[in-house]
């Protein structure tokens, strides 16, 4: 169970409000690569841990982002302090909110909706949503997504303190920032201590394909590195690359319907069946105006001339040629 | 620019219609984890790459994922070919329908929404949202979240193919699982073909706080591991721990207001503060009935206690006392 | 900052594995009404608040319901137990796993997308959602949110007990339960140790609207109560009710536009307007068959009458009958 | 399966940087009408269409859509070139980063969350869903939901050019909103080539209900056109057309129930009733200050008004009158 | 503005209550096809339209939508009357409501969560979006958007009545399903009534383009018909079709920057490059075990054999061969 | 069933049109607090709802909110009269739409992708969600989430009119505001009419845990209030409160597993097993570089010393010693 102290893990001294900064902060409190989905992520996963060594760490960590989300909200707090006021008690000064409130990075949202508190919001107003976390119960995947998102979020608040004039508020997001190369230091660690850790889960690759590199995107920038060279790759190229790969599958798909399905999908395929023959008169053909090309009964080369006096290039603001639009329809 | 050939990549043999089963191969259409999220993940990487090895990498298994995205979509397509027909034709049999649509995990949303199609979504019916794909623009980043991407693919690929008694289905599911592991090969060798990508970025962790592990859960079970032990670590345990980390901080929030956001602040606090003294007639109170516990006016030890005739332990089915409720509304 | 211990707050003790059951419990670990909404409310909110009072309670609920929120998931995480070994480590009989991934309520999800852990998702598979937060701000409107949303989880819990054969699970609900009635009682004395607290904000309500009643749904079932009736009430009914209310207005909305904007507006209407006279062929006319209605040129009354041999009532499976279609399209 | 070429379809050429520009280009990369949601509309189709030349048409289309979003994510990139190395790199001048990142239309979650990447997001930052894609599986829907959506598509197009100043990316998307409009084309006689197509499915419209037109909202304004006159239609009006539409019926709605059902919902209507007579005092009641109307015992007439020094008019700022409130609490 | 009369525009009469058959209801309730969205798709439309014949027409059917919305919903309750009781009350017997709750098709989600009332939500228990609404403020656009949702909804309606076996339930259906009809030949004429109406919106499609059709999926199975051939198309094929179009271009994106994005640019391609010579080694390499394939120092081609005691084929449950994984690591 | 005027409920005079004042009023329109959430909640709950006082009150208001999504669509729609020309004619001068697009506060995306309609977003252009709507089907619940809903939506009409300048405007704003505290006062009286309405539910709470408030949130800053003071609260505060609380517990979790399941749990759990012995090198170890902090075989105490030429503090940007990073790779 959790308990809580007032004090913050950091201290933090904001030297003067300003809602849009408050905003673009919101990132590290309730967007994807903040506090609440480190700290949900760590949480879920200790949770469902029977490894005594990871539930120990992953609590140990999980406590942490917790902190460290009460950090970054009373950042935003206090940078929000001048806009709560002036949102609940009005001003005097007619328009003058207004202005306030379009600050700047959707700060509008954070003061009209949320009266400039601290919403589980990314620096866009989208709401925090659980499908950032990419936990999937296998720890050798977990870790590895926990490294990668200690990773994300050490650069987001880089981001933050070269975006940052205010020395108090770099100060803290200095210690933030920090605290992700730590952490991703363990969850390296702990990954590691799983042996072996690839790939993950029990079952082998299949050795055919195991070792083969495809390369499917061609044309000038094709480039050869570790990647897709050396020993320990087949690098498998031109015709080979883009046919399909089964010895002998001819690369289609097929099921086995028993005589109720197979009548079922004749007479929907019946019924519905496009007629490649003809030419129908379609909708468009209907409503069809000037820059429509060719429609139904004319051809492609040259007859939907559009009017003369419209001007070249994309873009240009047709006229509407009433008359020729007017043979057109039936 | 792309090009399509009709064959698949990886030939498609299906035994029967199964509509549960496709249901849940779905997870790796349209799910966090799928094809779609794999390829999208490493398109939007490729297209705002600048360095030409990590672009072309980037090209060839974001083009691989497509074309794994239409094997998946495929083994869906013809396990749900059954119910399609069903669905659209209709069943001579009342009832049948209805049995058939309801024939388990989810599968009655793709075939009453979805016509027995191949939609993007997950398992669950949930759609597939670009909330999954972490990209950030930091290639030391991506490539981490595209390691831990693919570990977590295989997995789910592997779960599919334990649940699976199909062998046809079970074979294209083990190539496609096979390629996540070859997949993550490569960003493996591209990420450390950079060098450093150790801490993430350019600004460097503040040395103060890098190499410290917090030991912030603690009772049973608490662990040390090369996670939190050995020369490169601090163990921060105990009051140390718990107490705000900055030298000479309070832990405390603050911020310098002028004096018309100090005013307002104050208005706002005076207006809404909280009485403390006194002990204010509630809603609660208004409309207390049994099972309320002490309300208003009543003492916490026992003058709340539970008609006679109530079930013992937690949850049973208290009859409601009318007399007892009377006496405490008012 | 937070503190934490590995004992729960309250002992679980659960007889067996049951994955649907611990799916119906997964929606109050990442439902709409479960607890990480009711710490990350609570939470949010305490971070944001000036009152001495209101923000050591909420710090002192939040904080409680994390740890219910760890209560809850250690109960999902014991009943998928089974699950979450037998997905990791295959089942040797065929088709085995496949059946108890199907147990019920969206159990598939949570063994196949999650592992058999402890996702933040509903009992359908929803990931959770800051949306879920309604929290402005204010604290008149967020305590009477506090109140409505621990009425709520505390009939989640109720339903979750009803629908629970396991002893050891219900007697924890039962706590869990509990303390969502005590927790209502608490944000109850607070929302009324602010005073006055009605109407929320400072603006008063328009004397004219403030206590009307507008009658708008009629018929059968028009009833009268506290809720409309009574001195404080001034019942509007009639023709009355379904006016504009506001005297001298003419119910329209109006812009005064400058020059360029009228034009524009001037502009797009000609170039749009719909022309109310005629009766243009349609692409529904081109493609009409048989239950279409009537289309352009025939008449509504009978001249779309269905084949003869087609089923009374609706839904029949109406034959296509090709002679009666071809005289339709043109 | 498919094939990438690095060469784009359509060349790109940017005059120079401009975030916000691109922060609106992101419209059709990441946004409801834009790329993704059309490659991914047909190719979901093509994956499940049995017919052959609408499953070939799909895939040739899809796979262009594929590369137009290919290129429309190229012009974001180009015109995000400039924040990308800033925000990678930071800048020397304080503040100058935070100043470029708010340059306009939500760039700032582009330049902070994404990098200066190209994001599967709109305009507005929200993250692509697939709940933009409304395909049912049903040939005759999906084209008409295709037309529509080329037809959207091309719209946002036009209104980019409109917004653009610079040349280059002028003509790139002059390109790709002409393709849409051949797109449409192309599914317009794909609808025709079915026969008949209206309306879809298989089951006839019920002979009473499809030719009438209600006309349920009146009043000033009220219209006749091809849409509701003419010989195909039976307008309804007046008490007709709001009365309920079924022939003997009372316009109810009913359900058998068992005895256990019956008794359950009496039960439920028991303890949950509200009295409709007394009038209760409730928490307004005992919360209500100035501004909240007449509360129990007071009467609308007149009982709650104002202090005298209130500013006229709706939206005045209310001196709270303490000694009014105190003699209406209790 | 509204009035409403509590009787249904259509009578419902349920037969017995069946909470997995109301779960499929709310398809047409709270899903992306259902009376929800219809009604807010047209009323949306009507607020902001200015022709005063569409604005009329949206008027009247969105009226009808959300009467229809009142049916549907009706139609769920009464099937859910059952349910209900039994959340709400209990069950005296052990297991009853567990077993009651599951009845299939999501019912627990309504049951467990709504109570047994008619939640926004889809059968599959995701709440309705906005995102399903397609409105883009283009008459010719938002026409062809309303024509094709009728046209869904009819379908999602067929496949309900299909799906029913009480026959109250299909009348009502088959008269909301008829509606449906209507209104997409409401929606025709009103598209018609404006002419031209193709293509959308002001810019005419660049000559050049709007008549080609690029045959970009190519193998078995390509075929020609009315929407590639023709006197109207021009068929690009072959190495035409899939290289870039622009005459002179070479499918390359460019921008201009100036000195100092120039310089930025640089330093963070010199920091993040990769390096393509050399063959690092890697975590996948720090952690391989059996089914790895080669790993760094090791050949493509065999060292990489299973232990010969796995099973053959894909999905074999690879023995751990610990001495393997020894000499692989390093 | 519905029927509709065409006369507004309220007139709507706007003085002009301001895209950026537009957007801030989609907060009521489609966001979480404004009229399409307020009139669903009650229309869901009337159509569920068996008692008829609250039945006809339900539908009353709901009808009601309706009448005033239609009030505030129509400010929306008169505010973006000018764009709405604009985005669809074009503009003569370069650059000058492209201007008015980013007027402010989002309006980028209601120009841009809704054309300068009322879109159902909230004023940052998230989409609106029925997560947005709390009901449950309990009325003692749903009466008091929907008192705090109207609360929450009179504080957003007070901050918009505070926002505003246009008298026009801000006359119907108080119209709508002043509305809901009515809404509030009718739903308080069906609350207090039903009887007794505390704890919802029929389950009493457990009278140990009923009256104990438990103080987890402790340091500088705690508080005695009504809340957890007076004779009906048990204050737990110290050891006690952060202890378990059920008597002879663990605190613990426990279930008991059958044979299959324990071997399952087992082999997962060795396979598994984080070794916490020794001291694995990682992959962070292999990509270290400046900034990095001690990595293995390394001692915390300074030997990861930054380059002397760091500036001092939080964010200083170090430059890349490569010196020292070779050193620390291998």
């Amino acid at each position: 169970m959790f308990a809580h102290n007032k004090r913050l893990q950091y201290t933090v001294r904001v030297s003067e409000p300003n809602p849009a900064l408050a905003n673009l902060m919101l990132e590290q409190f309730g967007g994807p690569q903040g506090e609440l989905a480190a700290a949900m992520r760590y949480f879920t996963q200790a949770v469902a841990e029977d490894d005594p060594g990871r539930k120990d760490m992953l609590y140990d960590i999980a406590t942490e982002e917790l902190s460290h989300l009460e950090v970054i909200g009373h950042i935003v707090v206090m940078l929000n302090k001048g806009i709560k006021g002036a949102v609940a008690e009005g001003l005097a000064e007619q328009g003058e909110l207004y202005r306030r409130m379009n600050a700047g990075s959707d700060s509008h949202v954070t003061s009209l909706l949320y009266g400039g508190g601290a919403p589980l919001v990314n620096s866009g107003g989208v709401p925090w949503t659980a499908a950032y976390i990419d936990t999937i119960g296998d720890p050798t995947c977990d870790l590895r997504s926990n490294i990668a998102a200690e990773a994300r979020a050490k650069i987001i608040y880089e981001r933050l303190i070269n975006a940052t004039e205010d020395a108090g508020v770099k100060e803290a997001l200095g210690f933030l920032m920090t605290r992700e190369v730590a952490h991703q230091k363990s969850f390296e660690k702990a990954l590691y201590a799983i042996e072996p850790n690839f790939p993950p889960g029990k079952l082998p690759g299949v050795p055919e394909f195991v070792n083969k590199y495809f390369n499917l995107s061609t044309g000038p920038g094709d480039m050869r590195g570790p990647w897709n060279q050396g020993a320990q790759w087949e690098y498998v190229d031109g015709a080979e690359a883009i046919g399909n790969v089964d010895a002998g599958g001819d690369g289609d798909a097929s099921v086995m319907l028993d005589d109720e399905q197979r009548e079922l999908v004749m007479k929907m395929a019946t019924r519905t069946r496009s007629n490649p023959d003809g030419d129908p008169q379609t909708g468009a053909d209907l409503g069809a105006g000037p820059g429509a090309g060719a429609t139904t009964g004319e051809s492609a080369d040259g007859s939907d001339e559009l009017p003369e006096d419209l001007p070249p290039g994309a873009g240009g603001n047709g006229k509407r040629a009433t008359g020729a639009s007017t043979g057109r329809r039936r």
